[in-house]
């Protein structure tokens, strides 16, 4: 089994997608990370639905939980607001680090540790630098317990 | 919105259940991560899905992507098999780290905060050490969204 075995299409977010948007997809759609396409289509990175919520958490209440809990009730719930007005290339991080992305002839042990080591639920499949679909975690447990 | 206001009921295992099948529950109900909870029925750990696969790649395969490469596709198939015969208390990892655990009165920034912390889409909701059930990151962008 190899990750052309598993892969399925997967839609994707624009750099210049209105950032809120990609939350509200990630959301409706029960997805569990996106993937951020650049102008020539090819994956520019991808999120772990986990890290689209640091998009819009502030960066005082990231490492600190003592500080998350001060900010009152009506001012959290409204937390995703950080997002409005701006994109998806506004509010991605700086930091480079090593992106869920393989090639369709990766093996599910590849898959597999690469989800583990990115804490990414989801893999981008890429085929001579264009998207061809992503793995997912369920995908990968489903295929290899069906085995 | 607070963590009680999100929260559902969440099946769990315990440390003396099989390994593989925690594994199966995690894919056959879809689940973002598995509650595995002590003898006494508190969380002793809280396992994102992909965290889970890491219970089952060799060591060597965790932080070198060229040697899960070199696996043949018959051996990388049968990677869940490591699984096989072994308690969940026998193969989590040893490393304490912090656990996606908080209570009914935590805000929705600071559940969003600890979820982007500890990479983990599943949040424990415990009160006076009792487990009271989890908030997930869908459920947790539900209820923001539809604010």
């Amino acid at each position: 089994m190899r990750a052309r075995d598993l892969l399925a299409d997967f839609p994707t977010v624009r750099l210049d997608s209105p950032a809120i948007d990609a939350a509200r997809l990630l959301a409706e759609q029960d997805l569990p990370g996106l993937i951020v396409v650049g102008d020539d289509g090819a994956p520019f990175t991808i999120l772990p639905g986990t890290q689209v919520l640091r998009l819009a958490v502030p960066g005082y209440c990231q490492d600190d939980p003592a500080l998350a809990r001060v900010v009152d009730e009506a001012h959290a719930d409204a937390f995703l607001r950080a997002l409005d007005g701006r994109t998806v290339r506004e509010v991605l991080p700086r930091q480079p680090r090593e992106l869920p992305v393989t090639d369709p002839e990766a093996t599910v042990l590849e898959v597999a540790a690469l989800m583990a080591r990115t804490h990414s639920p989801l893999v981008a499949v890429v085929d001579d630098r264009r998207l061809v679909g992503a793995v997912t975690l369920q995908a990968l447990l489903d295929g290899v317990l069906a085995g």
